[in-house]
């Protein structure tokens, strides 16, 4: 079937985003130094993200939760007050950090945005996802924003049905296999992977090889390349 | 103009949600007892709130960071650490509470629904939105559900065009002044207030009494009434 929605992934598959987050890890490792050893910290604040998954959801605050929670444990609960406030200070300025958009995204999604019904498809915290949209200023080239608690086969279900034609036209872009790929394709649409080095460690998942409506490419400047391709 | 699309808020519109905000918030000022005076301490989290509002925007984990913010200053960095946990601890417990719907809302939601255009409007943290309207049992009984980070006039305005046939054709109905009344109005809609017990001391504003599309009702089920007296 042809495809005639695009759905794009924002962080890391249209701007940095998990650089800003171990930055911030490795100032919490350093803040922490005293008490634990920076590889023990990284499991512990780990352990930590997914155990509240749940209850925070995606997101920078959730992430400034965790370390906090985590300072507290491994300190066996000696983690001066001050130490809190540093991890509250260096998750507030995650806030702000400036939005670096990745190579060939703005020419491309500018070359496609006239044929084809454009679809930002993101998950974390409302709010700062907003922010970030504004300070891209890639907004005006989607036709439809929706930021999701979660992405599983039903959201690309219902997106695609409701911003596009159906699932079965459209191709999701993204770089989480977890995310963006194997719920995309388990939904019927194209799942095509941009892998990016820095990838957030809940956000693995096995590559679907297999599946023909798979595809991984280096870049977004390769996605109008394919479409021509696959056509 | 005929009003075809209803726009309900959410928290304390048609169900609780600041009550246990207060809960939490009586808990942190016992847990910091020793420090600083109820009183003063509730005056310094208020500040603090306000002060990371644009940063975090709306919802419980901000609440938590400003209270966790607001242990740190007040104690002169002395708090332990142990106590900080228990505010942690008392954030994520918000996270769970439970989804108690306000009276008269079910059985008038279910009145209304086949007549209008059913809309939630409602703003705070994605995740725990979509976790009470879950709980709530109500989503059925919605055509469109909007989560949004702030709720300007621009909100209602783009919304009741989108999910309705205009603003003028719209009635929001809300208990906060600021945030569902006043903003719906100047969007050319029609605001209902129901005023609630307890109201966030940042949702204040004043009353548009002189208003022609205002109204104050005591509660959800004078919504039909009011429909048909205005018709």
């Amino acid at each position: 079937m042809k495809v005639t929605t695009l759905g794009f992934d924002a962080d890391d598959t249209l701007w940095e985003n998990e650089r800003f987050f171990k930055l911030t890890e490795e100032r919490f490792t350093e803040l922490l130094i005293d008490f634990a050893e920076p590889y023990h910290l990284r499991e512990k604040l780990l352990a930590a993200e997914r155990r509240n998954l749940k209850v925070y959801g995606f997101g920078i605050k959730g992430f400034t939760l965790s370390m906090v929670e985590t300072a507290i444990e491994v300190t066996d609960e000696r983690v001066p007050a001050r130490v809190i406030e540093q991890i509250l200070s260096a998750g507030r300025e995650m806030h702000a950090h400036p939005v670096e958009t990745l190579p060939f995204v703005r020419e491309t999604l500018e070359q496609l945005a006239p044929d084809y019904r454009m679809v930002l498809i993101t998950k974390g915290d409302l709010f700062d996802q907003e922010r970030k949209l504004a300070a891209s200023g890639l907004g005006e080239l989607f036709d439809a924003i929706e930021i999701v608690s979660d992405k599983t086969a039903e959201t690309y279900s219902r997106i695609f049905s409701e911003a596009g034609e159906s699932p079965e036209n459209a191709m999701m872009v993204g770089n989480s296999l977890k995310s963006d790929i194997v719920p995309a394709i388990a939904a019927g649409s194209w799942g095509v992977h941009i892998p990016h080095d820095l990838t957030w460690a809940l956000e693995h998942a096995d590559e679907p090889a297999k599946a023909k409506q798979y595809r991984r490419l280096n870049n977004v400047g390769e996605v109008p390349a394919l479409l021509r391709q696959i056509m």
